[in-house]
């Protein structure tokens, strides 16, 4: 019973399969990029705002050494807090605030900032305590906000690069080999920035 | 000096940057989805095979406990071993041998088995100690050998999805925003296949 | 009322809004890259099969001097049929009868040849008055059926290439840019193919 | 000898096969699009600006009954004149001028409007004889100029929809399918506005 859903869950990680959803996730194709394209490992120290439904600061927490996670709604806030105690995870500070407030009272050195928020180049005018070769990531759904946070952190000597991820499943059976039919075409773009000539 | 491939550096993770690269290696769009989809994180025991430059076994050993990584070609395993020295990382076993006869000797319980090697679903015929609801991701350049490995591991009562990343690098300057005209378009298929009825 | 199909039916050109829509039509996007990559035009002689709704059909006869379409099902002859009047073209030959049979008695020399039907690489065992340096088409949703076609082709002394056409529709909206969120990934591979050494 | 330059040809139909290209040219995933998603056929009546090297003219006027096109630097005037000689296509009216200006002289009710040239919202403020339920249509290489013409539109009364074109191109070989490794990822967006409440 209930196979469809069960189907589905079925492509994303188990840690997130026994999740409640909330209206806004971001998908498996945009947390693996966020790792992958920032290096986030074991020793990371990650902020995540807003924390949403609560599925990329889990995803985060379960790699990383410690998530700072904020959101400033109440109803999200709680929401997110009960999948947080689902998780089993307890490297996870969350926090009811706007991360453009909250970020400046962190004393650890930061390695990723991950931002789904409105008005992300907000950021740049926070008191941040961001390693010398860490990264900003910007969860951005349409292309406008991309040449705003762009722009804005290129002002505030920031480089920066922007990735859209397409997942296409294929489909592999007796009849034959191909692309799904339909399906999921676009979440958003992540642009990740870090400092003027760093690691680079 | 040197620039251009600097430049193209910065579109990988720190710890990948200060590797010497072979002839083949894997994405991080692609190594990003293998993390995603299966829920790769600290406590994570996972097989790599063939280690090539060791670019995955690097990536994946920067997040999991344990990496198992085994290379039959003397040449690619002596080039490897040196971006493992290199990485500074610790929790790497790395074996000269095939990974269809060196799986059966590991002990710990496999959570994740990574394969990019030539006729990946002869791990269906190895022993190997996979947890109940562990993965086997299979790297998969052609079509072919997606439906291959998927019929084989059907058979072997695995069932599986397929998923084919795309990465579209977002060009977002004065001029205005728009994705690069050409670049890489297609390198494999990430084929993930647990055991029926798990996770489900 | 009935806006949304209305709406929908706005992405088609006009000559194929006013037709009734059977099981399987070919899209615009593929439409277009048929005409595009053979170069389709007023003085064309193309053969279309099967005729399924009319889609093609008409769509190339709106373009081309005259269409010989093959259709061996009597229930969709009979429907693309009324769609062929209902489009006002007077230059498609409409046929009830394989196209694998039925090319045989074509006088004129073919240009274009369109195959969207079961086992299409059967043509190149059919007797055929193509044109030397015209095309064979065949519209293939399993990539199976792309290496089959391909390599009878091939065997047949043809040359080929394989395009997927992927049409993202952008929304652009005071609040912002960006593609569609879901819709249609996958419809078929088109493979174009011509005598070897021809028009190269 | 020069084969690549041969093979790379291949993916043009025959009649752009023999031109010449100058900077820019639209390819044939783009223009197939134009023509199936606004019905061009041999009734239509066509506007083309800028003549550019003269592909999209040519090619339009291969399926068209009559071109116009205007092209307003000498340079590339005179580079698609030749172009167009070389075509042996004699329903081609090729000005030297503005689109902007030269427009308001066409008599004939015009079917379809082709603007690749900068600025192309510009065309709301001409006088246009276009038929009620006529296209344009703006060839857009960035997202800004996307938003900036259907925005235009919008405002003169015209409903528009966007479309980006993707073609991927599939390699079958005897070792194995798979999309091409490197290539074109982006032309332009195509945007495509009709008069209010027409044809819908």
């Amino acid at each position: 019973m209930a196979r469809r859903k069960k189907s589905y869950d079925f492509r994303f990680p188990p840690i997130l399969q026994k999740l409640k959803r909330g209206p806004q996730i971001i998908l498996p194709k945009d947390l693996g990029a966020i790792v992958a394209y920032t290096g986030m490992n074991k020793e990371s120290i990650v902020v995540d705002a807003g924390t949403g439904s609560g599925f990329a600061t889990i995803f985060f927490a379960s790699i990383a050494k410690k998530v700072y996670s904020f959101e400033n709604k109440r109803e999200f806030y709680e929401f997110s807090q009960k999948n947080i105690k689902r998780s089993g995870l307890t490297n996870i500070i969350h926090t009811f605030d706007s991360v453009f407030d909250g970020i400046s009272k962190i004393e650890d050195q930061i390695d990723i900032i991950h931002l789904d928020v409105p008005n992300p180049e907000t950021i740049f005018s926070s008191k941040f305590n961001l390693k010398e070769d860490g990264y900003i990531v910007a969860y951005l759904p349409h292309t406008e906000q991309v040449s705003k946070f762009v722009k804005t952190a290129v002002e505030n000597k920031f480089t920066c690069f922007t990735i859209e991820i397409i997942a296409r499943e294929i489909i592999s059976r007796d009849r034959g080999t191909r692309p799904q039919n339909t399906g999921i075409i676009h979440t958003a773009y992540l642009t990740f920035c870090r400092r003027e000539n760093t690691g680079e």
